[in-house]
This record gives structure tokens, C-alpha cells and sequence, in this order.
């Protein structure tokens, strides 16, 4: 299966609690019961995806390399050592599509340094996902990661992906640490006009899957609860 | 199937001429075969995808609506119509994830209004595909759809978009008219800094699939051609 140019793999997981036949294609388990050397965020989540994936998989003939948060970049060129010894490797994302919120995009970004072949393969994307059943403009999004906490910094953040929606019809998508859904709800309430429009998506592909599109009006006559429910926000008018 | 509140289900179809399998999750098949009521940008196409999907969908059975650039979102209401009596219905993208670049938002949209549940479903973006393969900022990104022809607009929005990245670490997505890729690459090189990093992003999820990421100054040294291949651009430094 390795030739010359050997390839990086980059390996969706899943979002929610689902079986992995409802949100990976089966050529993902086929690719990733062939790979041997593993760059992950954490050891423990990772081989028990890969055993969800597949149960015939020897967990331990696999090499697993942690590439977190806290990794200093420097490292990432000996990270890739079993490519430069022709191997193939892959990312293995916490949740989700790999390099997108993770630090994996470093590990890319240093494979294509060296020539590699990178191979991202389809999987669950919350920003994707509810950036599509939002409803809102798929043509032109920006997504902004965490807002400021400090409410004057909070305040003038929103108050630009107003202006930014208004000016060039670009839906906002954007996350918050989940004790803190109700409160941003809240702020988003109290900053924005009355007819702009919130979608809240939550636990998607999951059974506890919600999409609700609101104007803020509604939102505030609503008082839906979202604490501590894992949620992705976007913005439109 | 068919309960009280009816379900909008958004199936991403094939972005090459890849098979179904290696793109899409094996629910999103048993899905789609129970759905008797789509909507879709263009009738043939989608008979083509349901039967490469499935063999044994009659295709006789069901019923089509077209929602494209040219429809007047005034009808929607009336597209929805098998939805007020109770049944789900589906959207099919042309290529990729519905109501991501193509007219279903508008058709996501009206269903929410009416209480409906929307159902987004995994499949293959070029956008997300190409930000997870450029090894470029996934924690905060914007896609500008297309970009100005005119030249002096052009220039305009390639600085805005490089003055993006450097305040805000923001990668920038953008596509192109695909005899007009050169242009666009050369058009890159004489207007951003030598170090910009540029991706260029083609046939995702194909056997021609190619993720090349490179500085401007390894750009101009390498004259690749991209005529006429549909490709997608990321822009970070």
C-alpha cells in the first residue's frame, strides 16, 4: 500500500455518541485499518475510535504520537519520522474533521513542507453541518472560533459580525464554552436588533440533534436552555 | 417514517467521479431511499445520483421540484407543499453539501419558519476537504465565494483578504471560474508578499485529487497549470 510519496491521512471522528456507519464513508475504516502510525490528541479516545471502527485492528502494533494544544511545534518534524522512513501516517481528530479546531493543522502544514501527499477524508463538520441546516448563506461564512469573554470586548465583537453580515451578507458562525451557552444567548440578545436572525445547533448526527432557527424577537419569548450542552451559533439576518 | 413534525433532509451528493461509498456514510443511502419528495437544482443529475445510490429506487415514484438561481424565492412556499401534508422531503446538491454554495438555504430557511425539522446530513465540501488538507488555520476562517474580475476590485479584495489574515489569523477560501485559474494564480503572485502561503485544491476525493500548498515566491518558480480544473484557494501566511 506505500509507495514512494507516502501520505498523511487525515481521519474525521465522531461528533456524538452515533454508530460511525452513520457519519463515515466505509472507505475511512478500509484506509485506516492499513495505517500503523497514528498522530492523535489524546492516546485513550483515539484507540477506542479505532476500535470502533474496526475490532480487528492490533491496537498494539500501532504507533500513536500526541500532537495537543500544549505540543511545541519544534517537535513536529520528528513527529513525522515513520514518513521520511516511507510509512504512511494518520491524524485522528478529538471529534470531528482533523486540523479544523485541533492542532493538527500544523502537522499538515509541515507534511507539505516535505513534499508528502496529504489525504483529508470526509467526515462530520458541526460548523459544516449547521452552517447547512441553518438555513443562513452558504456562499459567503466566516467562522470566528471563541468571542471574547470580557463583555465591552464581547460587545464589539458582535456588534462587527453585525456589521460584517450587513456589508457583505456573511453568515457568522462561532462557539462558546458550553456553562456559558445561556449567557451568550443572552448577550447576543441584548447587542443585536431584534430581527437579526440565531441558529443554535446542538449534539449533531447525534438523537439529541437540534437545529432551531429564530429571529432574536423569538429567541427572547422562547427562553430555550442550553447549559452545558456542547452547541454551535451562527449568525444571519 | 412519517411522523408529526416532517424532516428536510439535505443529502450531499459526490464532488467526482469517485463511487458513492468512498464519500458518503451508508445512512445517508438508507435515508435517501425512503424519501419520496425531492428538491434539487436539476432534475437529471439527480435521477442520476439516486440511482447510483441505490439501483432499486423507482425513480417513477417520486417527485421533483427545482429550486436553482434562477427561482423565485416567492414559490418556495409551494415547493414545500408535501411537507404541509405530513411528508419529509430532500434536498440534492449538485455537488457537494446542499445550501452550502448552491440556492437550498433560502429553501432551509422557509422551513424553518414553518416548525419543520431540519435533517443536514455528512458528506464531502470542497471547502472543509481543502481547509483540512492546506494545513492553514482551521480555527478561524472565512469563504468569500467568488471573487471581482475587474482588476482594480480584484486587487482590492486580495489585499483586504491578506490585511485579514495578518490581524486576525484568519484563512481565506475563495474559488474561481476554472479557465480563469492561472489568471487568478498570477494575479496572487503580483499582489501579496513573496511569503504568503497559497493552496491550491483539485478534483477533492478523486484519483486526480491534488493539495499542493506553497509560498508565493515557490508558486512563481513552479508554473504549474491549472486550465479548466475546477480547484479551490486558500490563502494564509
Amino acid at each position: 500500500m506505500e509507495n514512494n510519496v507516502p501520505s498523511l491521512y487525515l481521519f474525521p471522528s465522531n461528533l456524538s455518541e452515533s454508530p460511525i456507519g452513520e457519519v463515515l464513508p466505509a472507505i475511512n475504516i478500509e484506509i485506516i485499518t492499513e495505517v500503523k502510525h497514528f498522530i492523535v490528541e489524546n492516546i485513550r479516545t483515539a484507540r477506542r475510535f479505532l476500535k470502533k471502527c474496526n475490532r480487528d485492528i492490533n491496537i498494539d502494533e500501532l504507533t500513536f504520537s500526541v500532537v495537543d494544544v500544549n505540543t511545541d511545534p519544534a517537535i513536529i518534524p520528528a513527529i513525522l519520522q515513520p514518513m521520511a522512513q516511507g510509512h504512511n501516517m494518520g491524524i485522528i481528530s478529538e471529534a470531528g474533521c482533523p486540523a479544523v479546531a485541533d492542532p493538527g493543522a500544523l502537522v499538515v502544514a509541515e507534511a507539505h513542507k516535505r513534499g508528502y501527499r496529504v489525504m483529508p477524508l470526509v467526515g462530520p463538520s458541526s460548523i459544516l453541518l449547521s452552517l447547512m441546516g441553518s438555513g443562513f448563506n452558504g456562499q459567503s461564512f466566516t467562522f470566528l472560533g471563541y468571542l471574547p469573554i470580557h463583555a465591552s470586548e464581547r460587545t464589539a465583537a458582535l456588534k462587527q459580525m453585525h456589521a460584517d453580515i450587513v456589508r457583505n451578507r456573511r453568515t457568522q458562525i462561532f462557539i462558546e464554552t458550553p456553562y456559558r451557552n445561556n449567557k451568550m444567548i443572552a448577550d447576543i440578545i441584548a447587542t443585536l436588533p431584534a430581527t437579526t436572525r440565531l441558529c443554535v445547533a446542538t449534539d449533531l448526527t447525534g438523537p439529541g440533534q437540534r437545529i432551531i432557527t429564530l429571529t432574536l424577537s423569538q429567541w427572547r419569548k422562547q427562553q430555550l436552555n442550553f447549559d452545558k450542552i456542547p452547541a454551535i451559533f451562527l449568525l444571519y439576518t
